[in-house]
């Protein structure tokens, strides 16, 4: 998409100093080129690009503390870059700096099979990570709807279609290297299964977004590929039918691996980008792991209770191909959602009520984007009761650029009234530090503050992003 | 068990003008007697007792805010205290000052069945808050040794016997209410199921022992009852075998939702205290969940698995009376291991390892305690690579004390030479403050430091444990 804003290149003045001593360190491996500074800053949302004033690409633990180290000497400020595919403008550089891209650190390490963990280099994307484990009879669950790099997906605390059935990345990463502000690298815990070994650093760096260290391996927790997978559709009267469905499955303790919603025009844009020739009503799409006879009985089950709540016919399949098809359209949804306004950008977002909410919340929001004129279909992950509002927009009209920001807004506060958060899965970046004094109030803000303060006293640290200004 | 020592009582003019303070607040809510503040000092384990200054019982959140205002004015440590029933000295007051126990905050707030959540008050014990969900058909699965309560287990991240399957307390606190050392109150997080808007305060606040903030009110997540239970005993030929085995079980993705180890001593003392006629051998208990089909499923497996590592038989059932008899022995195993040593005293430790190590960590734990002359059965939570030594000592003895504890240091650091950690699920408070450099790295614990420093500045905050003196 189109970019409304490019910020001036920092002048060449500005950390002059420390690009010195990082080029004497690094040499080639630092690149001050406006092109390549500017595709490291955010450039998918309606967040202007801010470019660093260098990139470098570290090959070890040990060049990212020398980096560290030096940008501390001079308080230059550091951003850590997976791939970019961060939708709340995480890798701008609002104050400048360098942004540390992780592209040569991109290795699998180790496979510790019995203990169902490996052993990555954050720039691994989730892809690369499951073509490397498909020999061992392992997969890494979580699934954000880009490629990400597993450094990334664990700094904004990223999740997807598995979490309702396999955790979030608070629940999938066992341990971390990371590097400090002071330049010191600590591992935030052993390779346990499960530790009470003091505070939990593990936690307090996922989500962190790079506000309180850097990310250079992380230990990932892995499950076996199931041996069985059914999966299927079924088309329901309205969301609230959907999400009621949704909640008596969770409750009856059926193990769904994916549990989905699609609204009406979401189904339409697959049916246009994908040729799908599904029903154009509300739509779950599910999926269950397990053994042959278990998934055929969770099917089974799932099928009755759509049916109490006027769903149906529920169609599944445990053929692999069938199945593939469908969760390809779902993964590809973004793009078919061009299909309902050639031209516009996509601007996504996406909030998580408790789930006894999710069908006020999502009905609310439809008729809010009706009023208020827009083209933006709803997919979420109800099991979690977390979803997104896709807003296909034209940027270049800044009345309506306004009118979908308020919308947007609009949506932040339904949850957050609802008891929700202002992101279930893509983070704060810059997009929503306004949110986040509403969402935990002053006084846990002024505790997220003073952990900030403790940990980077310099404020270097991918500065201006997850806390707002004090 | 005996005490060996009593600390002096602390001087009646230490502390007394916070004392008046909260006597003016709180009135005959505020006890300083000998005994009510020893009954709040340490006593289950050989950690002398370091009893309070004073006792108090708050009502609210708003108490517990006026509790620590005046403490914070006048210096005065604060201790929470839950039932007593934890490990390592974390209700010890070895500063001074006054110990808030929960006694009267003990009830069940509410319950969100759609959500599968509750709210409660941190003074519930984990068998109040079950008796109190019988009717709403949810469970709350997180079940150590002891009755203890809800607060006392998010402190120590506690777990048990189901953390296999449905986690720890880090896995199952949706968000808290915390009273900071400011006197502040915050709710560390929504009540939606995932987020990723900011620090992750309720995984930083589980597992601090109360040296962060004082817990006041917790949001658990629920789980269905299942449907259908089944559970066995299966005898192997070695603790090899048996983790094999497990090992090969959870690989399978055979969702298990207990698979405890017992090794052959620990089965001699569950036969002497509860009479149960079982082969004198490594045993593993097992529990299933699910659907009448999938918990045969699962047992059948299991059944397959074992016999491939030469064990068996394994005997199994799905009839709720044997079930029941076989776990409320397994959970009477401390109390069946004073069989074994009539007189002594029970100190029970526990570390986690990857379980990948964990056979030859048991082995080499029992090959070390028949060395040193003691008697100490083994039980595990194996499907987490955690295990418990319980050692039967006289603490009268001077010199078996001395062998005991050297004993007790060499399976620490057995474990943590194997990746593992010092504690899996009974904390550091004072006993396994000494392996916390050992086990995260100067530069980790002064990281932690810093973050207690900067929510706790004046370190009134349960001090003495968790992090050694800096």
């Amino acid at each position: 998409m189109t970019v409304d804003t490019v910020a001036e290149p920092a002048s060449p003045t500005r950390f002059a100093a420390a690009i010195a001593d990082l080029t004497a360190a690094f040499g080639n491996r630092v690149v001050t080129s406006r092109a390549v500074r500017e595709q490291h800053g955010n450039t998918v949302t309606w967040i202007a690009n801010e470019a660093p004033d260098a990139v470098i690409y570290p090959q070890s633990t040990e060049d990212v503390q020398q980096v560290v180290r030096i940008c501390a000497k001079h308080k230059m400020p550091i951003i850590p870059f997976g791939t970019g595919s961060s939708l709340e403008g995480h890798v701008n550089a609002p104050q400048g700096g360098v942004s540390i891209d992780f592209r040569d650190m991109n290795k699998l390490i180790t496979v510790h099979a019995e203990d169902l963990d490996c052993v990555v280099q954050p720039g691994i994307t989730r892809k690369e990570l499951n073509e490397q484990l498909r020999d061992s009879g392992l997969f890494f669950p979580i699934d954000p709807g880009a490629n990400a790099s597993l450094g990334g997906m664990a700094s904004t605390r990223a999740s997807g279609t598995n979490a309702v059935r396999y955790g979030t990345m608070k629940d999938n990463v066992l341990t971390m290297k990371v590097v400090l502000a002071n330049g010191e690298v600590i591992d935030t815990a052993r390779r346990a299964k499960k530790t009470s070994a003091g505070y939990d650093l593990t936690r307090l760096m996922v989500g962190s977004e790079g506000t309180l260290g850097i990310i250079t391996e992380l230990t990932l927790k892995l499950s076996g590929i199931p041996e069985a997978i059914s999966g299927g559709r079924c088309p329901f009267p309205s969301v609230e039918a959907a999400c009621n469905a949704t909640i008596l499955t969770i409750q009856s303790g059926i193990p769904v691996a994916r549990i989905e919603l699609l609204d009406a025009l979401q189904v339409k844009a697959l049916n246009l980008g994908s040729n799908m020739g599904l029903p154009e009503t509300t739509l779950l799409l599910m999926e269950f792991h397990g053994t042959d006879a278990s998934v055929k009985e969770q099917a089974e089950r799932f099928g009755d209770i759509a049916a109490e709540f006027g769903g149906g016919p529920f169609v599944w399949t445990a053929q692999a191909e069938e199945r593939t098809k469908l969760w390809e359209a779902r993964h590809n949804a973004a793009f078919s959602n061009f299909q309902l306004r050639p031209g516009a950008a996509m601007i996504a977002t996406d909030v998580c009520v408790p789930i006894s909410r999710l069908a006020e919340c999502v009905t609310e929001t439809q008729a809010d984007v009706i009023e208020t004129g827009m083209v933006a279909p709803i997919v979420g992950h109800v099991g979690d009761g977390n979803f997104h509002l896709t807003l296909l927009v034209d940027l270049k009209d800044a009345d309506e650029v306004k009118r979908v920001k308020a919308l947007s807004d609009r949506l932040v506060k339904r949850a957050l009234a609802m008891d929700g958060t202002a992101t279930g899965e893509h983070g704060v970046g810059q997009g929503k530090m306004k949110y986040m004094e509403l969402e935990h109030g002053a006084a846990a803000v002024a505790a997220m503050r003073a952990i900030k303060q403790a940990l980077d006293p310099q404020n270097i640290l991918n500065p201006g992003k997850l806390l707002p200004a004090g």
